[in-house]
This record gives C-alpha cells, sequence and structure tokens, in this order.
C-alpha cells in the first residue's frame, strides 16, 4: 500500500527549537537605533515585548527548550501531518518525490499558531494579561487571538479597515476565539484620531493598524505587550517546529531533500521548513537547493538592494539588514496578502546574500494554476501564499521530468485557502492580473531607504 | 505527557465497511413504490444509481471490501484523527472522558466525502462518467465535485438560488475542484424552466434542485447518473469506516464508549459512528447509550410520528419508513442547514424506534455556546450541524459531573464550520433565534403524510 502520510509519534514531536543564530556563517549584522544608527539593545526592546522573547531575539544557545505548557498547546496540532504528494507527482509524471509539510491543519489553518501560543506564554509568565497587535487579512489575528484564548489571555487586534468590511469571516472567527476586534484606524487611539481627522475615508493600512496597536502597548504602563507575527529572530525560531518534524518524519522513512521551499512574506514559514537543514549544508556539506518564493509583484530579494531598513511605514521599529523595496513601498493588491511585504527577515536576507539559499520571483496566475492542481489531486485548497511554493515545487518536479533526476522535493504548505476563495473565484473568472514592477516604481521605492 | 491524539496506523486502516442489515432487531421495512405502495425492486433504481450501489442498498453480507480505488483516494485524508478532548473536559470540570472522531480534516471538510467518493468510483467502474446532484448550502455538493475530480469524471450540481448567491464560497469551492455549479431554479431543465415561468423571483428549494438533478438523470438515456448524499442504506454503509476507526482507536488506548452522540439530517454520519458499536449491544448485551441529535426546530424523530412517507417535496422517491414531520416540512431556516430535513434515514430511524438508540433535540443559541466552548479549548471552528453532537456531550459530561460517574463519552465532529462564520457571526451579535415548533405547526406539516 500506499503510505501517504507520513505521522510523527507524538512523544518525538521535538521539545527544543532550533536557533540558527549560533551557526551563521558570517556574523549577525544588529538592529540599529532608528534614530542613532546605533545597535540597539535588548533593552530597548522591552516596552514591547517580554524578558522571555528578547532573550531569544539575541541569544547564542542552539537548542531553546520548548515549556511544557507551549507543548501541551503544540499537541492539539502538532505534530503536524508530512505528505507524499503521489497524486501530483502522477499528474505530473515526474520521477520526483514531492513531500509537503501540512501546516494548514493548525486551529487557525497556519503556521502562525506556533509563534503565536510561545509569544503569549512568554508574556503570560513575564505578568502580562493583554496582548495588541494588528492584522491585514487576518491571519495573524486569528492566529494570537486563539493564542490568547489558551492562556486565558485578552487580546485586541487593530484590523485594517478595508479586511474588516470585506473579509467579515475572519473577523467573526476572531470574535469567536474572544478576542476584541477593531477597524483601523479607530478613534481608540491618537495615531487612529488623527488619521481618521485627516483622511475620514481612508481603507486603512498596515502601517496604520501597527502604529495604533504599538501607541496602545507603549501608553498601557507595561500592563500591555505587543505582538509581532513574522521577520524578528524569535519569531523564526518558534517556527523552527515544522522543519525540526518534517526532517524526522523524512528520516523515518529513509528519506532527505534535495531541494527545499518555503514562500516569504516576512520569511517566517520559509525560515521555519528550511532552518534546521542549514546546518547539514553549511557544516557537513550536504547539497541542498533552498528556494525562497516571492511574487513578481513583491520582488524584495530578486530586485531589492541589499541595505538597513525601517520594517514599518512609520519608522517606529529599529533598522534592520535587509533586502527591502523601501518601507514606503505598497504593493499590488495581489490575493497573496501575506506576501505583501516590502522587506524580509533579516535571518533569511542574510543566508539569500551569502548564497546559501536562493531566492525566486513567481506571477499570481500561475500560482493559482498550481493551486488548483494540487487542490485536484491532493484535495487541499492552499493559501494563496502557499501557492507560490507550490508553484516552484511544481517547476522543479518538472525540470526532473525533462533531466530524468528523481530528486526529493520537500515544500511547506504553510496554510489552507478556506478564508481565501474570493482569490480563487476571481482566477476561476479569468480576472486575476499579473504584475511586473516596473523600474521607475522600484526606483522611487527605494529612494525611502535611510543612507548614512 | 498527554496524548492528545490518537492516530490510527494507516496501514490498520478498515478494508471493508459494515453493513447493519444482517444485525438489526427487526426485519428492514421495504421502500415502497410512491403509486402501487408495493415493495420496489432493486432494478427499479437502476435509472439512477449503478449496479455495484443498489446491492449495497440491499446487501445481506456483514462486511463489503473496499475496492483499492478507494481506498486509495480515501488515504487522502484517513484515518481520520481521534481526539480526546481534554482542554474541554478540563473547561468542564467533569469525570467524564470525551472523546470525539475528527470528520473535519477532509478535503471537503466534512465526512460527506466518504460516501461520495464511494459513489464516483462505483459510477465510474459501471462506465457512468458524470455525475449530477443537488446541494443546499453545498457541503454534498463540494463531497461530490472532489471526488468527480479524483475519478476524473464531469460533475453537475444544481445549488439552491439562494446558496449560490449568499454562499459564493461554496460555489467557489466546487468550481475549484472542477464542478459545473448551476443555480437552481435553472433553464438547463423543463422542470426549472416551470418553475423560472412561474415564479421567477423564487429562492429556490432542495425540493426543486433535486427534481433538476433526476430529470437530468433520466433524460440522459443512461449517461449520467444521480447520487444523494444521506438517506440511503448504500450511503450509510461508506459512512462506517468512522465508526470502525474509532472503534480500533478506541481499543488502542483501552477504552470503550459509555455513550456515543452524533448530529442527525438524514442521519448518515450519526450512522458512521454509531453502527459498529451496535452489534456489541445487541449481540454482546453492553450497555452504550446511543444519541441522536436533532434540532428543535426540525424534531424528526422527536416528535414525528413513525410512518412511510416521501424523501422529497415533490414525491419522486420511493415511500420510506422513517419518522417524518411530513415531506411538505418546511423548517425555520436555521444556520445547521445539514440538519433541515422532514425525514430521517429507515436504518437509524427503525433503531429509534426499537429502542436501540434515542433522540434528543436541542435549540440553536445553546447549540453554539457548545460550539464556542468547544473552539475554545479544541481549537477547532466546528459546524453548526457539528455543535449539536457538542452540546449533549457537553450535558452528557456535565451530568457526570453532578453523579461523580467517569464515562467515556464518544462523539463525530461531522465537519468544520470554516464556510458557516456568517453563522458564528450572528450568533456573536445576539441575532440568532430559538425555534420551538408549535403544535399546529406540526399537526398540518403532518397531515401531508400518505395514509392508505
Amino acid at each position: 500500500m500506499t503510505d501517504y502520510t507520513i505521522h510523527l509519534d507524538p512523544k518525538k514531536m521535538p521539545d527544543a527549537w532550533y536557533n540558527i543564530l549560533p551557526d551563521l556563517p558570517v556574523p549577525f549584522p544588529p538592529p540599529l537605533h532608528p534614530v542613532t544608527h546605533e545597535p540597539i539593545t535588548p533593552d530597548a526592546l522591552s516596552m514591547l515585548f517580554p524578558p522571555g522573547l528578547i532573550e531569544q531575539e539575541v541569544s547564542p544557545q542552539r537548542e531553546i527548550s520548548i515549556p511544557g505548557e507551549i507543548m501541551d498547546v503544540y499537541r492539539l496540532w502538532r505534530p503536524t501531518p508530512l505528505r507524499r504528494a503521489y497524486r501530483l507527482e502522477k499528474l505530473l509524471g515526474t520521477p520526483a518525490k514531492i513531500y509537503y509539510k501540512n501546516e494548514s491543519v493548525s486551529p487557525s489553518g497556519s503556521h502562525k499558531l506556533n509563534t503565536s501560543v510561545a509569544q503569549a506564554y512568554y508574556n503570560k509568565v513575564s505578568g502580562i494579561n493583554q496582548l495588541t497587535t494588528e492584522t491585514g487579512a487576518g491571519q495573524w489575528g486569528s492566529a494570537l487571538s486563539i493564542a490568547c484564548r489558551m492562556f486565558d489571555m485578552e487580546c485586541t487586534v487593530y484590523m485594517v479597515r478595508v479586511s474588516f468590511e470585506q473579509k467579515p469571516y475572519r473577523r467573526s472567527l476572531m470574535q469567536t476565539f474572544g478576542a476584541k476586534v477593531i477597524s483601523s484606524p479607530s478613534d481608540t487611539t491618537e495615531f487612529g484620531r488623527k488619521i481618521l481627522a485627516e483622511q475620514p475615508d481612508t481603507t486603512g493600512s498596515l502601517g496604520i493598524a501597527i502604529s495604533e496597536a504599538i501607541e496602545v502597548a507603549i501608553k498601557s504602563n507595561g500592563k500591555v505587550k505587543y505582538s509581532l507575527g513574522s521577520v524578528l529572530n524569535h519569531v523564526l525560531l518558534h517556527q523552527s517546529i515544522i522543519g525540526l518534524e518534517a526532517k524526522a518524519q523524512l528520516e523515518s522513512v529513509g528519506d532527505y531533500p534535495d531541494v527545499v521551499i518555503g514562500c516569504v512574506g516576512g520569511g517566517s514559514n520559509y525560515a521555519g521548513i528550511t532552518f534546521p537543514f542549514v546546518p547539514d549544508k553549511l557544516q557537513k556539506g550536504k547539497h541542498i537547493d533552498f528556494i525562497a518564493v516571492e511574487p513578481t509583484a513583491c520582488p524584495t530579494m530578486t530586485r531589492g538592494p541589499y541595505a538597513y531598513d525601517y520594517g514599518d511605514t512609520g519608522k517606529m521599529t529599529p533598522l534592520l539588514k535587509q533586502y527591502t523595496l523601501g518601507h514606503n513601498f505598497i504593493p499590488p493588491g495581489i490575493h497573496a496578502g501575506g506576501l505583501r511585504y516590502h522587506g524580509v527577515a533579516t535571518l533569511v536576507a542574510l543566508l539569500v546574500k551569502e548564497g546559501v539559499m536562493r531566492a525566486v520571483a513567481v506571477h499570481q496566475n500561475p500560482v493559482f494554476r498550481a493551486c488548483l492542481m494540487f487542490a485536484q489531486t491532493e484535495g487541499i485548497v492552499p493559501a494563496p501564499e502557499s501557492g507560490h511554493a507550490i508553484r516552484v515545487a511544481i517547476d522543479e518536479a518538472l525540470k526532473c521530468k525533462e533531466s530524468g533526476e528523481s530528486k526529493t522535493i520537500l515544500f511547506n504548505l504553510s496554510g489552507h485557502g478556506h478564508f481565501d476563495m474570493t482569490a480563487y473565484d476571481a482566477y476561476l473568472s479569468g480576472k486575476l492580473e499579473d504584475y511586473e514592477l516596473e523600474d521607475t516604481v522600484l526606483k522611487s521605492a527605494e529612494k525611502c531607504i535611510p543612507k548614512w
């Protein structure tokens, strides 16, 4: 019989995250103070984050134990299944073996819950009972809502107005888990009131929502902390459980990947699936092709410069070394909302820069073609973001068909598309546009990158 | 550590369905011809169904082998996990053990795929390449669309107009799997055109959609067959894999249920979770409390008479012995669309009538309260239909809290609620109504039940 699903014995679920910081090929470029341009000290972050997370942000430890309380929540859906995509392989007629790690089975429907649970926990044990964050399409807001519920904490989510109005299902999902969801800009913050006075009809933006959430934390006298869903080292750390499990699962069937693929917005799910394999390449000389996939509409790593830039539009964050299209860059409205970010995690950027990994950009329509091929063979409707990884996995498998190689391809299915059916609707009715950014747009966006 | 998830080794997945027909405590009351009232012959069904399914409808075999081709598709999501709801138990403070079989992990998001795959297969091997069916909210249409895609067949779904317009996501889901979805009433059938001419503004109904789908099959000269998602013996047979797996999973942790619970619309998911345990009660004298849960808005088994009645509003089906509110009965618009059926499967009705099982009815608001308790502890947003089973599982667990008994409670989580967030929205904003049918409504509905 055919083993479609490779389960990891729950007793063998990893009990430590993998921290890539001590294994980097070059030193980690520190975040810089947005004004002084001096390396920022960990305690400068204490207004937003609890000590446990700040420690992890700079930890030199390769393995960081996962506390039992987090393990207990992880066990609601972890270990996640690793699947061999036999039916997709057959459709493609490829000699390649295609495996995918199915993170869509989490309660929030994506990998985001791996870090939201950890972040809620470290806040809780430091005496915090209230978290605030922003959400665009709603994936991250959902994940933090569920995590806060699991640790009996309050959660306030600033949801970009256009999504709040157009994606009522995501809002209801957050409310089902007890979160307070506020349309942003709102009258609950000074910044929100300022924007509302200036542009009462604005659709809102992630930049505005971030500013509102951060304002709440800063003005709370330490009562409320802020939570971020990607980019930072501690977020990527928590996602390493994806790759650690996948590695153990592949080992259990005597396999090892030649290619590891993930989609990249901020970079956390991609880091999750790839980082645990990186030491094998750097220290043991294994040949592994790590492919970071981004949309041509937001070609951060394939076309942006490697530079220090702000993480947000409002320039409230430290300067981070990264590939960036400029913090003012507003990407076209593609349906993979999670990939519409001007920058990328420093850790991912560094590894691409150093040639340990490579980045490719793909168009929206080919991505949805891949989503349909995947859905119709594997039965799972993927999130448009995950579709980017699927597209490249299919492309790699087709290359194997030409060359006759039977490579082992592993990709991360970061989430399902149950709340993205409008995107499928647009694709099926031929209404999706493909975007290729013009150089002039890119040049003008890059101008805002700080130089000194 | 805590074992939340009890996986069944894929190699131990049952390779035969359980057919309850030979184990019934009294003879099975045959379907009757709608006009002559004589028992109907199997071949009278051949215009709608292929030989393989008609055979199963009347088979005296206790075990019916699952063909390898079906097993191969089942393996895309089966065996499904059995979960111990530790967090829910803790919230309730109950000494009871609560287990649930998680059928929501299927590609279509519910148990329906267990039978749609089998039905597509038996049609395919009899030379049929095209199936037609109706769908209300879209669960069954989605399941048949996916099944047809897996066997490379065409699928046409008549979707009730009001759902077609109000539930575009379910429609997109079916289209993603390649189905042709037609708003019903439509101009593609004689019956549809007649209705459109008479009532151009109708919202449509399941009764009309059934008639359209059946007309297509009947007029196709054997090219197109019709497919039904519940009620019939062969449909319930295919669902037995739910209970067979659950039984093996409980056995693997040394447990056995005192109470088995499922929600009942047509009865197929309920039959699936319960029937494999029935011989233990009837033949081995095990004390098992089987609870069939229905909405108070559609109290078929708790308030309807046990009688022969039509399966559809249009009186096109044979007369089936069942509990019924009358084939003309139109239940209030509760959100558990899958439970809005005037009748129930003959097999379930018979076992309730014989006292082997019992039926209870619950209100909509308490159901959603239970859905939220479940979501907030177990992390899964349940379908409103499944919420009925959860409500009673919680009630039984609370009884244990009072009595101090530590019963083992098993229920079927028939599906997730990702496409039902409008219902959650209504509940969260306090807009859900509870319905208790008035006797006069019931009396008038019952008047249409044929007497002779």
